[in-house]
């Protein structure tokens, strides 16, 4: 492991390096109002356990972190659910792509892992029985976690997504016809679009995952997130399904659980030590950031820093 | 993490605590040879990389180390092919049982990963291929790691293998048909065979697994076995790949790299700590020991010990 | 071939011995509506060529066609658009279930035939496309073919499907996704259920398929339905995809073409001979009538008229 | 239906008309000896029930009849064995190409029908346990059937076969498995491979095929092949399975039902009326005789003589 003090050097090497050479990623287009993003953005912020920060480029620009919500709606269900979460939706990397319902078909509604779109529609299933006001109420549990109150969903971005989210709405109501989504299809989605259309920057997302790093960390309020054992599940769940169908190449290439979303943001984990967030909204072929994918595993390279 | 003088007393409870406890695996019946096998066997062998160990039951009595070998067969290739090895061979998890063929024909041949069997094959052929004297060169390289040249294959268990081994014939030549297999067919299937034959202990099996806990490590003729980056990276495929389709609950239940066989045995790796290793030949619905699972999970429980 | 004055005593004798058998069906329970039929209704209508009838048991009572609406809807939609209906579906048997999804998967979205539940649901968006007022004309199409203005749609069926048809719902978005629904999918959803929830009696049915026996066939207002390369195709695909997967078994059983709804009802086709409609709402495993399926087989073995 | 004293005009102008376009198949290349054939040929043949026959081109040089032997392997078993065929094989179209390993393992090893590679080694392996001398038993039901003991197995093609048939070795071995192959597979594909390797011309072919459209026909020693019914079952098979994934297409072109082989040939049958078989080497994407589809389908619209 590298001296903390390097870490600011390192990051600015690898991103100078990396806006040098050419981005092969492509920018999202299913989602409308993703495709309006500045393809170009590129931020890095790095969060020590010991409240140490290191940021460069467009890191405390706000972007849709989509998926990397999901992280946060079963850290929610976690904390009120429990253990009864697992008869619903399982802990086992897909080997499908993120939106797929082959294996929903086979395995008759039961979701492989709360990071496909399929377990995190019965997530949000979950939490909408659960919730008076899941909408709120999820917003600001994220506040609190965060300690950030303007953090926001964003209803254009929940808006396009609902327009052009025929494989979510095929995915919900398949499940619902296997019976493992209990409220009305349209809420659920209702409330999965919105969770994806939370806009943050990779300082507030860094800070964010905090409780993932250190089993010390308390909310706002003074309150625990997970106890160590839960917060310990939930990166081995990121480390084996964080990134759909590319799950093994980033455990392999960068070692760390993390979770991507099709805006362009990732986050990783490093327990003990550190979480780090990167922005760039240019995806390789299995949806992850292209650019995000390679500043990480210099990263951890060169701060040879992998949990491995 | 405990004072590493508990581990003794830990793993003494643990013990007795499942040895109390009804069984509820069965034994692999598929290859006759491993029916023979007491049912009841129960050891557990803990190697520091201060080389303290740590051992209780059946921990010196050898047993058929079966897709365990795979670990070691893909370091041996990692060894000399490199990187050239992931264009043969995916490092994804697979989400599909160990003998799947489903896959294999939607990836025309390329199987997800070195643990799966289509993979293992795979990494035999590339073997064959490289080396003058695969079953020997194979056999010296494990001896070489262990320092223990009593190491060696079950002719037995080998042939019995072969006798029944009609679904790894099918894999095998199936990978053929789409030319990911070079050499004849019945050449790789003996190679395999013979390396799923391999006899260990736990305390050789603890002692064998340590250059993927310490980068240090050194095999008998002062040789490095792997660099830091490739350890790392065979640590990772543990991780997502090790169990099969169960992976991502032994990822989320144990927190550590690991890989079992259908013998029963279960090694796994705690990077800059310990190498562990469980035998018990009664196997889980998923093809993994389950007293092995139990003991694993109860033990980096207590120890708080998992990568996360 | 026997003697066509055989007709009503072969259809007696074989009625009766099937009613003295136990019916090993069971009702259509996912949908509310259905499940309310009298589950011991049996009837039995034969038209021949010539416009000869011969019918028993509950023949005059009116059922919910289901899936048979859908050689009606094809024939509306091969009447106007021909050949290119098939760029956007195909006329291969699935080997899957009427509503699965995974085949829809790997073809992107182009279902196999236009009898499962995709390939129906395209040819409506096609319908709704193509026509102004797409529930009225489609029905005064069928009208206009059977000769009978009595025809109605059942709005309580249409209503209790739409809200029980989460996995209708599903493909129809799926393939949405794919861009193979131009129109808005609840308008499709609207479309199908009602096209499905169709009353007819035996009676109206063998006479409404008389177009696919009887080449100079011609409706209410003298003018013919479908060429006859074009009806002798549509029993192509009655033959070899009117069954889901069970279409080989009707076939090898049966040797008509055919169509089958989970009301319980079957039609089947002996060009240049009759047409037969048999109803019993029980079906067997694979969602066709239990004793329908028996009296057809017993029946064109008696007759030896089966078209092979 | 056409004077039949006009085939032999029609089946000179459609011949002229095909060999006037461009060929736009492709020889069948995995199987090293059939790519030796010179890709130009074209013969076709037709024989009435009344023994009447009209040919032309290539149709009396002979050619690998590949899996057009599958119906008399079939034959043959259905002989000897009558209805318990079915409990190892089914009679359903598969959906999927000639040798997919994917639904043998949805399936457990019953292969969908024993037209796809599966099914035809299962055929094999009743033979093998029905027979003494299987190979030349089977060789002598053919001359018997055909009146023609100048029939022969090609040891250059079965050899050539088993060299390169490394699929139909992972399809043996995955249903033996599966337990549903009870002979040594070595055995089940040798016998396989010499079926496939039986060469005959496009003559011998129409009249060996003559017992499937003509109720009343008896072999050299004058026994008869099948009943009625079952000749009707094994014709059903052909309509709905006889083409692999492109089995609906061809009922919904021809209309008839048929068998091709990758050696390019083609038999169809129309019960009642004639036999007619068609050999051009080079294959559609589907792997059936692209001239010979062509052939067909003119044939049948031009005659207005298919079943439906």
């Amino acid at each position: 492991m590298k001296l903390k003090t390097d870490y600011q050097k390192i990051i600015n090497a690898i991103y100078k390096q990396i806006k040098e050479e050419e981005d092969l990623g492509e920018i999202a287009k299913y989602i409308p109002e993703l495709a309006k993003v500045d393809p170009n953005k590129f931020g890095v912020f790095l969060t020590t356990i010991e409240n140490e920060e290191y940021g460069i480029g467009d890191c405390l620009e706000k972007f849709s972190i989509q998926s990397i919500a999901k992280v946060l709606s079963l850290t929610m269900a976690y904390q009120t659910l429990s253990g009864n979460i697992w008869e619903r939706v399982g802990v086992e990397p897909s080997g499908n792509p993120f939106n797929s319902l082959v294996q929903l078909e086979t395995d008759e509604g039961i979701p492989r892992n709360p990071f496909i779109n399929g377990g995190a529609l019965v997530i949000c299933d979950m939490l909408l029985t659960q919730l008076k006001n899941p909408k709120q109420e999820f917003l600001q549990f994220i506040r609190d976690i965060s300690g950030n109150p303007s953090i926001h969903y964003s209803e254009a971005i929940a808006k396009s997504e609902m327009s052009a989210g025929f494989r979510n709405i095929a995915v919900c109501n398949f499940i619902k016809s296997f019976g493992n989504i209990i409220n009305d299809p349209n809420k659920v989605l209702d409330f999965y679009f919105h969770m994806c259309s939370i806009k943050m920057n990779c300082q507030e997302l860094s800070q964010t995952f905090m409780f993932l790093a250190n089993s010390k960390f308390r909310n706002v309020k003074n309150e625990p997130i997970l106890n160590l054992s839960h917060a310990k599940r939930i990166n081995a769940i990121m480390q084996t399904c964080g990134f759909y169908d590319e799950s093994g190449e980033f455990s392999f290439k960068v070692g760390l659980p993390g979770k991507s979303g099709v805006g362009g943001g990732i986050v990783a984990v490093h327990p003990g030590e550190y979480t780090i967030a990167v922005w760039s909204p240019k995806l390789n072929k299995k949806g992850n950031s292209y650019r995000g994918m390679q500043f990480l595993e210099l990263f951890t390279t060169k701060t040879e820093s992998s949990i491995f």
